[in-house]
């Protein structure tokens, strides 16, 4: 597999969330199953849209979704119950109807794991649809170098 | 992101299992929720181990465990409440420590999704180990050409 | 807590799947999560009506769900990784609006856990609605004795 | 199936944390699934030892662990994508070997759900064991009426 950008680009907004890691996270190995990651991650851009955007209940209200198309994820090092993690995502790129985020987890000093999501937007009934101009101006603003 | 394969090498071998869509695995836009698959990859795994290696029980009954350490999925196309899904994998790539699987998930003749994991073999403590040379000719004769 | 039935009415017809035991069931404590139970219940249940009145879906088709009022499990042994667990329900009574159906969790002939779950039919929008009298019917012939 | 207590006895201590339901959380009804309020009793009860008793990690270090012996839910009005819900949290007795917890679920002023869990002490050998005497008092403590 190829690698995908683990850092922000060049002026790029970012969100940070703190995650505590709860017991029902971790799995068999005794450390959190590598799926969870994959919440994580949602946490984060959520976040990162109070933040920088809108909420996203609002997007969920006019029947706009940023469908999943892609998630890649890589695994540096096991997270384990009861951890503080930071999560912090920002976005890689925009365009018409998509966007990638990126994403890096912390502990401390340590990468926990990195990765992206691809998403594209979609009605309630899943048709693809432009991110409405007033959205894109918005994450545009929070992608580009000031 | 780069792509990734969504067909196994020549001559590889697979394993298919079918996973009928549990209402649990759906979310609020009525559509089984992205980080799902990654569930469904290591059920398929798992068939494929059973099916071409040992039961996996078998690894961790020996404190060996393949941890994932990248997972890439690719949305096509949503699936819903009780589809029956067939999710396929093979061996990509095979080293002496890691390897990676490749997946695809139909429904019919559509493709729901594609996908990849990579793992490294680790012991009880999370240190990295060779896989057993048994194991490896073994996972070896299921990626070769015959 | 009050004890609730762990076998089935005299008479009452059941259903039985067999579910072994994924790795991401798995917690910290090297057991099933004792939240997974609620789902092992979900999966037996949707068997149910398959065998015994028709697949769920077609409720939802209709904008029908039995939505969840009550739960409760006891745990009497874990469960582990790779265990093929057998999961048993049946009707424990049925009402206008409303039914409950018990569960019996096994592996081998150990119990591992019982349980219950309270249901009351409700719309898409959410109202209560009584259970059609086609459902109720075939519903009933599954609880009465012969 | 017989009612639980939905408030915390006379006196006894209780700990509250705010939960904002994330997308994942919900399914094909658009609400959140019933299986996801175990977690969120999971939660609630964390932050209690936390606040009252000593962090759960502290348990897991010793090779305790509160296992889960029965666990009740009853769900009164659905929750929903980012409601805040407000989950409190009490001992309603405390044995040698067993307590309960008892919960309550929140969104504003309305009631959510409740529920109870019972708890084992065991080894991690799966063994029971007496709650250690020191952990005793101080969860009695956190009981009793002043």
């Amino acid at each position: 597999m190829k690698t995908f950008p683990s850092s922000p680009p060049a002026g790029a907004k970012t969100s940070t969330i703190v995650y505590r890691v709860p017991f029902y996270d971790t799995d068999g190995m005794r450390i959190v199953h590598h799926a969870r990651y994959v919440h994580y991650f949602e946490l984060s851009r959520i976040a990162f849209l109070d933040e920088h955007d809108r909420p996203y209940r609002e997007y969920v209200a006019e029947g706009l979704h940023y469908a999943v198309t892609r998630c890649e994820l890589a695994y540096q090092s096991p997270a384990r119950f009861d951890d503080r993690l930071e999560v912090t995502c920002w976005i890689d790129w925009l365009k018409r109807v998509s966007l990638q985020i990126g994403y890096v987890i912390r502990r401390g000093g340590d990468v926990i794991a990195t990765g992206a999501t691809e998403h594209a937007m979609v009605s309630d009934e899943g048709k693809l649809v432009a991110i409405p101009a007033a959205r894109r101006s918005v994450l545009q603003a929070a992608l580009a170098r000031g």
